[in-house]
């Protein structure tokens, strides 16, 4: 076992290309199996159809939800779980876990113990409890015979917590694997609750020659690039964060330092040199001539050169600000999570048209990177291929940001931009692309940034329901004066108020509103922005507006409002209650800022 | 003079190719000057560069607003010109006609006389005022020299109505005019107020020889086609009408009897075996290999039909939910002005292609209909030249909706249609289309249909300072239960609502969220739609919801919200009061209905 799971991260941290057998469109790898005895698994990559790679999702889901939210739903879940546990008991249905639950429940009270000790629980024996072997555990990887898992020592049966989990009719867990492995690469778990609620599904210990040693791991995140201290985390590991406002409106172009990161899974280290992307047209409905093709770095550069100024623009940016309605799952990201640039590479077009594709509106561009989850599993997502060909869609393999290289942060050595589009799509380290008559199978694509109706709730969700975002609705955010800021009033009577205003689908932003007086009167701001056609305008716009105050008002708190208005004269809705979502994306609502006038 | 409206409204009651001289681009004809003793002019169509196209867009805009709006304007304006004419009396400068006007304001209060009085104003002699020769009238035709025009035998200095016309540093009168054939064609303006507006400019008559007869004229009106009686005017010349809702919510395709019609002029009538379609490639930044093009109908027909389901939408639908806020200009619709249709016909892309245009951002496609104004200046309209070009945009010259040729008042025989863009610019009777490099000069794409802020009135207004509405913004509306009914609630709870939903640009409607308790709790409606890829969803959604309402408000008033989401997860603004704009247009705040739960 240790040795799989050193496999697994010499994947992750040391990108290898060439692992992947092209030649039948499968993919043979090492993964930490949910099979029981089954260490090596083949299955066909992102098509979800094999029973395998059914099994495959499902760990990854959870883990890799976790690695987004996990913390929060073993938050939310808490109580739920105690009625489910309430109702077990209720309905006297005892099996030996569930009495063993009790105990559980009686001694790992957190507030009894000594304020580190729950760090030691898993690596500390329980006498208390049966001792089980790994193939013990390995035999519980269903939800009929229950999902057993191990951390440390400890075995632990988590079957309760599964009903709960969003879509949960497609989870089912790495039944019979460690879990440290992926509680390594997602550290957030490592604290005082949610160790607390994992020993209250304690059942036993491991016997000690199937322990998983975590020493033989190394550290994923050893190789994180530096970032410039300014940048404020929303999560550390994976790292996730956002530069000051001020920062933002005071340049129209981002400077690469100060551009948002939002990483999913740790930064992978590629070598320039023998880096390769796979291309894959995977279905003949593409009608393309060739079906496979390598290209190098070299490759990629030799191509036409394109560049296109565009905002990026994560699906959570201003989530905070949702969270104050409700909470919701996900980063606390402020206004923050979006950075403009101009972005210069090959055009994806000019890589499919050379393999013949032709236009299919039923057809996907699935984008993968070289960053890996634990099993493997490269982040991943799709966009329509229609937006691909379209030559006014501008999407391209980047190498360069701002005219310099791409850093490690944002893809090194080649990231895809498709302008105008969610973050989530401009697919970084990006290491293969395949033309399929489907969207990419990711938890991302598939699972997560989506949008819902305020009324939809955990248990009501059906991500299979809505679309996967692609371009992302009109917004704007006030970038100075900060929430709380003193304000100097000018002579005239005016305070000047600066901020960001962008849509997505390239639709040109045609006018900024401000007011300061709950909307009675609204003062048009003055945009900065390219001069680049309406359906093809992709960067952002920094406006400024003078805002007349009464000087009556002196010392006293105003709230400032933006909404910004795109060239289809969408405009955005005015508060979060009504576009509140479980996932708290599509923040878009007026950005409202309250200042003391000085 | 008389010859001259007589040959005007020969043009417009039947449409006659060829008049135009295509050979030089200059466009010769005879029309009612407003240049002094100059009855024929040669200008370039539709650039507007020349002094006389000036004064002539001056004319223009100042009737064919009145076209639209002038009752209103009239009725806006009254207490500012009476505060004018009061500020005039008080700085004590009364010149010849200020004194004439105080007597007008005596005699003529509209009370003091018998009801139809008023009529007769304008073909009574005013024996208390001066008789005028046609020349004396027609020296009056700049601001400095004073703005003169008859009505009837009457003649009227209504210089200072000038001033707070909208985008009053363009307009120039038609000086020394008669009014008498643009009245004839927008015929609101025969009423009591307007009429008795208008005897307060009165200066004095025209002398008998110099008459202007409106026998002369005929009836531009004349011709207009049959229109099923379910249809509700919001005018009726031009005629401007919407169906009843609970007919939309009932059929996918709107049934073209059922179509809501929006008019600018009378219809005119074309013999389909002369009918010619010019297309001009006015510019040699689109490369293209032939300039000029005449096609007939035949030719048209001859081209590969192609096929799109698309809704069409008035820039001013649900204009008077917009009114409710405060007053605006423009027809009272409903929310009927929009149909979906399937549209077949040629595609534009084809006809411009053959003609070698290429691909250029910054190019525009001119369209110009056979309904012609009283100057003989056609309706017009421009798109992005990318639009019409992009496969994807289906922009088509058709001659069937609903698999059945155009009727006249969906113009017969080819109208173009510009999926996913505002009414407006899907130009009726089709004649002429001219690839340029600035868009339409006509004041329906200067001065119309374009968005401004809440704060924007006609005092401040600067219509070169906002974009042509192209693409509309997402939005919804609740057709049955109507506001007011009386609605059985089912035995379980429920009401039923039924409605439509479209979002321009081709992004299809991704969710339509019900609200029977001011957003509290929302409710998913299923969707009708067709199985378009977003991007090209033309085609609005029909939708149906069955809503819980709390039984112990039985009899009680509900207030349903209804709000849509589109592929862009662009959503609708929650209120009118903050997208107010004072034209009245992009109208689509969430809709409300109250209604009486039975």
């Amino acid at each position: 076992m240790s040795f799989l799971i050193k496999a697994t991260y010499s994947l992750r941290n040391s990108y290898k290309p060439g692992l992947r057998c092209l030649s039948t469109g499968q993919y043979n790898h090492t993964l930490l199996s949910n099979n029981n005895q089954q260490h090596k698994q083949q299955y066909r990559y992102a098509s979800g159809n094999a029973k395998g790679a059914k099994n495959q999702t499902a760990v990854y889901t959870l883990f890799t939800l976790g690695g987004i939210t996990l913390g929060y739903l073993f938050f939310d879940n808490l109580e739920n779980l105690k009625k489910v546990a309430a109702q077990a008991n209720k309905n006297n249905v005892k099996t030996a876990t569930t009495q063993i639950k009790e105990q559980n429940s009686n001694k790992n009270d957190v507030s009894d113990d000594g304020d580190d000790a729950y760090k030691k629980w898993h690596s500390t024996e329980r006498k208390d409890l049966p001792t089980f072997k790994l193939e013990d555990v390995q035999k519980h990887n269903t939800l009929e015979k229950g999902i057993w898992v191990t951390y440390g020592i400890g075995v632990y049966d988590i079957t309760d917590f599964i009903p709960k989990h969003p879509g949960s009719d497609k989870i089912m867990l790495g039944a019979g694997s460690a879990i440290d492995p992926f509680w390594a690469i997602y550290q957030q778990h490592n604290n005082k609750e949610i160790l607390s609620l994992l020993e209250t599904y304690r059942i036993g210990n491991i016997s000690p020659e199937d322990e998983v040693s975590t020493d033989d791991m190394g550290s994923p995140w050893a190789m994180e690039p530096k970032r410039h201290p300014l940048l404020k985390p929303a999560s550390e590991r994976p790292f996730n964060a956002e530069p000051p406002l001020t920062i933002l409106a005071e340049n129209f172009y981002t400077p690469n330092e100060f551009f948002y990161v939002r990483n999913h899974l740790p930064v992978p280290v590629i070598d320039v040199k023998t880096y390769e992307l796979e291309v894959e047209i995977e279905t003949d409905k593409a009608g393309a001539k060739s079906t496979q093709k390598a290209l190098s770095f070299e490759d990629i550069k030799a191509l036409p050169k394109h560049s296109v100024t565009a905002a990026i623009m994560c699906g959570g940016n201003r989530r905070s600000e949702m969270t104050e309605v409700k909470s919701v799952k996900g980063l606390s990201w402020g206004a923050g999570a979006v950075g403009n640039a101009k972005w210069s590479g090959a055009r994806l077009r000019d890589v499919l048209l050379a393999m013949g594709v032709q236009p299919n509106e039923n057809l996907h561009v699935i984008l993968e990177g070289a960053d890996l989850d634990p099993t493997s599993n490269p982040y991943g997502a799709s966009i329509p291929l229609s937006k691909a060909l379209d030559e006014r869609g501008d999407v391209i393999l980047a190498y360069e940001m701002n005219d310099k290289p791409l850093n490690r942060d944002h893809g090194f050595p080649i990231r895809v931009i498709v302008p105008g589009t969610v973050g989530a799509r401009n697919v970084k380290w990006l290491t293969r692309i395949v033309v399929a008559d489907h969207e990419s199978n990711s938890h991302w694509q598939q699972n997560d940034y989506k949008g819902f109706s305020p009324s939809t709730d955990w248990d009501t969700v059906d991500f299979t329901k809505s679309p996967a975002i692609q371009a992302m609705p009109v917004t704007s955010a006030i970038c100075t004066p900060l929430p709380g800021e003193k304000v100097k009033v000018s002579a005239d009577g005016f305070v000047e108020v600066r901020g960001y205003a962008w849509s997505g689908g390239g639709r040109r932003i045609v006018r900024v509103d401000l007011t300061a007086d709950k909307g009675k009167s609204w003062h048009v701001a003055t945009l900065e922005q390219e001069n680049e056609p309406d359906g093809r305008h992709y960067g952002w716009s920094l406006w400024t507006a003078r805002i007349p105050v009464d000087t009556k008002l002196k010392g006293e708190e105003v709230e400032i409002w933006s909404k910004a208005v795109d060239s289809a004269y969408n405009v955005q809705p005015e508060t979060f209650a009504n576009i509140w979502n479980l996932r708290g994306v599509l923040s878009n609502a007026y950005h409202r800022v309250k200042i003391l006038l000085n």
